[in-house]
């Protein structure tokens, strides 16, 4: 094949940065042409080097992403860098400007609309403008609480509420995660964290709802979170913390909203701690829409959030190439597939439909 | 609101037909122009007193496809009248013909590449001239062992193999299924019967892995199909059948397929009986991916069949709409979603993207 790769930019040399490049380094036809990191230190250095691999790159690090797209001419790049709508704006407008596509795994992209309305409709603005696609993807929100409620749904006739649940393990995590999950704390000082918005919980609750919302054809009212303290009865430990008896071991996170006609419901729970097993909690996600038909749906432990965020911001690379220009969410798009062929066909195969996908028999 | 209702034309009046007739009726923004019936005796009969409904419908049932077209002016009709692409083309084609749109739950439909690649090249050439689109959905095939297993491997860095199995249970089922499935056949003669070609089991394994293999760029070898009989160790029955210890209690089909280079698998199982909780087997879901992560998610009871099937019917209304003209399937399109709101802003938003949607805060 002749043809040339698909050329991927990417934005961030985090431990999500360095995964996404092994992958995009890993599948057919996509090709890695540069990476851009904010931290100035990393400016010139092999992106292999900077991640320990092995090898080089071969791929040195910009940090003046305008410089950096002029040069390599990526016709996508993939931001890991930032969680807000906010902190991803200006690397989002550089690359839209020079009509580089986006996938971007900032919580708040998943579904902009939810937070900032106005911001979303100007960046979609822009990018139509501009003639590229634009994505916010991850695994929640993006996936587990919002994108597979809304395929679930499609078998039903008719919803009068919708449950999904999220219990994960944060003993992998170092202190600045497990700082914004109170883990730790006591109780009291876990509530007075609430309050001073140090103790975050969960990033995403607003974009999972109004993505639900939004497809099903439901209107909502505010949405109401809760954040409670998960209080440990027993010693749990990580390489990062240890905890005694009577102390925080992690957030539970909740959202509801419900329909302004009060005929629907939709509630979100992502309990997140240290070392779940220690009080026999089952990591797990769960889906439960009450209904016509009722569908419940499970799976433990639970999908790992950062492979499958990673692996979502690659796979789905083909659809933001044959995708209309605007900023788009996941309920835009066709379905997310893993990509295991070539990349280039799997763009060919969106932007035509399936037709000539070739078959078992003659006709 | 004075725009007016997606004009919706109804093809069969079996089961199927009833239940996407109440659907179609129940939805805001669509309206019932029309219904076809296969059979002589129905023409000129009011379609609600045909399904024995304590109201007329208002909709009189033509058996003349063509001139009921002509006279409704439907944009889209849904096709529940068949099973397999040859028995569904003439009726399409008459639809296409006349720019209207099409959704089918014929099970060939649901990926026609799969069985007749050359038919389908034809049925996409003819809807791109007419410029309407052509989709074919169903549970099964259609959604629970293709589109889901597509969906959940959008999480996945790589996959070795994906095992999806759906129990379900026959006993609601009269005759003309429980023979397909050769319920209350002895072991022999249900050997004979698959030799013959008369138990059939499940239809739909070819278009579903062809369907998942198209979303993951895998190059598959020969789909090799399995029928066994499930031999009941007890005494079953259902309003329609009794069956003894011995006797046959329904057809275990399973499929596999393995990529062309041996490095990955796919296999579908579908066990299909009547009373299986007699022998304590549960009827369900459940989806396995052995892969980077594993990904395992099940329900119990199964999705119900009848239920999914006329609810994606309904509920892809705006996707077809929304849709490029041509054959497309499943993986072509947004993620089905339940219809809850009003349909022509469903399709204003598949049209435009997520563009526009309220959200719960200013910016």
């Amino acid at each position: 094949m002749t043809e040339a790769s698909i050329r991927v930019a990417l934005l961030g040399t985090g431990a999500m940065g360095e995964e996404i490049a092994r992958l995009v380094m890993a599948k057919r036809g996509l090709a890695l042409v540069g990476a851009h990191a904010r931290r100035a230190a990393r400016a010139g250095l092999d992106l292999g080097t900077t991640f320990g691999w092995e090898r080089e790159a071969g791929v040195a690090i910009s940090t003046d992403l305008a410089e950096l797209v002029d040069r390599t001419r990526p016709a996508i790049a993939l931001q890991a860098t930032c969680s807000t709508l906010t902190d991803a704006w200006e690397e989002i407008e550089v690359l839209v400007r020079r009509r580089v596509r986006v996938v971007s795994i900032a919580e708040e992209l998943a579904f902009p609309w939810a937070r900032w309305p106005g911001r979303a409709r100007a960046l979609d603005a822009l990018a139509r403008e501009h003639g590229v696609a634009v994505l916010g993807t991850g695994v929640n929100p993006g996936f587990v609480l919002d994108l597979l409620v809304v395929a679930l749904s499609g078998v039903c006739h008719a919803i009068q509420s919708i449950r999904a649940t999220r219990v994960n393990d944060l003993s992998p995590y170092g202190p600045t995660v497990l700082r914004s999950q109170g883990v730790g704390l006591s109780p009291a000082e876990f509530r007075a964290g609430v309050e001073r918005g140090e103790v975050v919980g969960h990033v995403g609750f607003p974009e999972s709802i109004a993505m639900i919302a939004a497809a099903l054809g439901w209107q909502m009212s505010e949405v109401r979170e809760t954040r409670e303290p998960i209080v440990s009865s027993v010693a749990r430990h990580t390489p990062f913390v240890a905890i005694r008896p009577g102390d925080v071991a992690g957030c539970l996170h909740s959202a509801t909203a419900v329909r302004r006609d009060g005929e629907g419901r939709i509630e979100l729970i992502h309990p997140q701690q240290i070392v779940p097993q220690a009080e026999g909690v089952s990591t797990r996600d769960e889906i439960v829409i009450e209904g016509t038909p009722r569908v419940a749906l499970s799976g433990s432990p639970e999908i790992p959030g950062g492979i499958a965020t990673t692996a979502l911001a690659v796979n789905l690379i083909p659809h933001v190439l044959a995708a209309q220009p605007g900023l788009v969410s996941a309920i835009d798009l066709p379905v997310p597939a893993a990509l295991l062929g070539d990349a280039r066909r799997a763009v060919e195969r969106l932007r035509r439909g399936a037709l000539g996908v070739g078959g078992s028999r003659g006709s």
